[in-house]
């Protein structure tokens, strides 16, 4: 038996601003060989999205599910009443860096796996050191290597904190897609005196700003809320009063739903821009796009799960920011659930401690449930 | 008699970019004193816009002509065929910084002056060392001394390069008006994720620049072109491609015609950024009202002196950036006559030696012109 805590506490305790490498994982590792895991790490990438550690543990045969997450965590920032790497027990919360998010979740599942026997089936943890940060070499390099391991899940669950007011309340069954969006439009420099000499690229800029504002992309589908596109930065930085610039620029962010690809946006921005300013360069980066993971066998197993271990009837939701799951989800079907995510990326982030034992019992029901078919 | 080119050259070797002080104001005060003229140097103001020196030099009784002008010079910038404050003579030509803006002109005023007996009328020299820079210490505190003084000119002119292709084609006599304006919308910070917790201020900001641009502000008036406004700068500074960011401001810059206050003009502006975005600031900076020496016995005489030397009829304009005309203007009558501005503020800056010698003529026949009331 393993005491989830206890993992958690030492999880924490090793700490891990992203990208992480080294000490966190040798914790993960310990906890996992009794458990009778075949485990692989790998270091992968370059300065300055890596390198970064990542480790991959199987066991078993059979129907085969899988566990993803990450153990690196995002910086403390101020405002902590105690260390934010000096795990704190204290009135039914474990306290400290990545508690929710997403060490206590992984610390779970381990304990879970003890639970069930090694025999019953297939049992992957996918386990990244870089989700906080670029995930340039995270899980991408994960399923890369699984897929030449052959090792292909029939489902997969991501332990990210989907809870909101209560353990259970929530399970995610899709992500927007996430598309950024650069704008420069060229102009001709002069002076305010002069403007016939010049060609001052702010007004053909604020033009296209107004026009892509007023867009109504979708009014939502059937699992998903309306896509949304929200101007993050314009720039012209041009100290000089009487000087009119030389170029002006903006930046774009678009969560969109299942009824968009990311590239399709794209051209359709670049279209209204180009209206207004002909000359001007649009680049698009795509970091997911949209995916469903259709409610059925598996989100209804989750739902099963937490129903018998908290009486709570999860809501099948899709909102939110996004996860390693838009990486994930071309391997097989995936949802996700976890912790609340209430105290996540904030000082004093914190776990209940109950929690965490009820988490471990719905994993341990779902790996049942999951090697069941 | 004075060497117009001599003292051009004298005024150039005393390097004196702006705010300017000493050496430069010696050469000139040395050419002063000989033609009888009561000279007065102060130095003014303090950091950042100071300290600043001024000369004002007075001669004579009766018809008071003023002339006005500067001796600090823009910085030499790059592409210099030679140094910049060292005068040469060649190809017909004296090259060096401040040769046609305008120590040319202010050594031509006092070779024309040098040519006028003393007792003919009263002659002003009002000479600042900060025209080029903020311009706060220099006319301003000159007219104030003058005014200080009883020194109350009946006309003034100012030597700026006011030529375009030829010597004595253009004549100014008045300058639009010219207003800064700085507006700053505040939102809400959040995440793009949760866009319903956050409030963009970038929608609301570039809803009313479009506005703005948009605005008509008059078609002209009899003396002016129409007034207009640029966008000079909108800045968010948000490199988080995630993040709603939390202000966003902009900057514009109104050139007005006499139909138009620069108080007015803010407060139109305001009154449409509100519209868009009632928490907005607005901030405004006026740094001249537009004015107009309407065409009569000033400008006649000018012209009447640039066609007699010249043979050339010049045109009476009101086009351009700003001059200490804004200031002088509130003492009397105020035109500007001076070199070809072909060359002002650039590498290799020149005059002709024969326009030195032509526009000493003309101001000599301005001085005789106004003292013959
Ligand atoms: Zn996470
Ligand atoms: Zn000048």
């Amino acid at each position: 038996m393993i005491d989830v805590v206890q993992l958690a506490s030492a999880l924490i305790a090793a700490e891990s601003v992203t990208p992480a490498r080294g000490a966190v994982f040798d914790v993960l590792e310990a906890a996992l060989w009794p458990l009778g895991f075949a485990v692989e790490r790998f270091v992968a990438g370059e300065a300055p999205d890596g390198p970064v550690e990542n480790l991959l543990a199987t066991r078993g045969s059979g129907r085969h599910l899988a566990f993803a997450g990450h153990v690196d965590v995002v910086p403390p920032g101020p405002g902590w009443s105690a260390g934010a790497f000096e795990p704190v027990i204290a009135d039914g919360l474990l306290r400290g860096r990545g508690a929710v998010d997403m060490k206590g979740a992984v610390a779970a599942f381990v304990a879970a796996a003890a639970r069930v026997p090694a025999t019953a089936g297939q049992l992957t943890l996918i386990i990244t050191g870089d989700e906080e940060g670029p995930a340039t070499y995270g899980t991408v390099a994960l399923i890369d290597r699984m897929r030449a391991r052959g090792l292909l899940p029939d489902l997969c669950l991501v332990g990210e904190p989907t809870s909101v007011a209560a353990l259970g309340d929530m399970v995610k069954i899709g992500r927007r897609g996430s598309v950024n969006i650069w704008i420069d439009v060229p102009g001709r420099q002069g002076h305010v005196a002069y403007p016939h000499l010049a060609d001052n690229p702010i007004p053909p800029l604020v033009a296209a700003l107004v026009e892509l504002d007023a867009l109504v992309l979708d009014t939502g589908s059937d699992w998903f809320q309306p896509s949304n596109l929200e101007i993050t930065d314009v720039t012209v930085g041009n100290p000089a009063t009487n000087v009119i610039p030389a170029h002006a620029s903006a930046r774009l962010s678009i969560r969109f739903n299942d009824l968009h690809r990311g590239a399709e946006l794209a051209a359709r921005v670049e279209a209204i821009v180009r209206a207004h300013a002909p000359a001007a360069q649009v680049t698009a980066r795509v970091s997911g796009e949209a995916f469903l993971t259709e409610p059925g066998a598996l989100s209804a197993l989750v739902s099963a799960a937490i129903l018998e271990v908290t009486g709570r009837t999860a809501e099948l939701s899709t909102t939110g920011g996004t996860s390693d799951a838009r990486f994930l989800r071309a391997l097989c079907p995936v949802v996700e659930f976890g912790l609340l995510n209430a105290t996540m990326h904030k000082a004093d982030e914190a776990v209940g401690l109950e929690d965490l034992a009820q988490l471990t019992a719905i994993y341990e029901r779902v790996i049942e449930r999951a090697f069941a078919g």
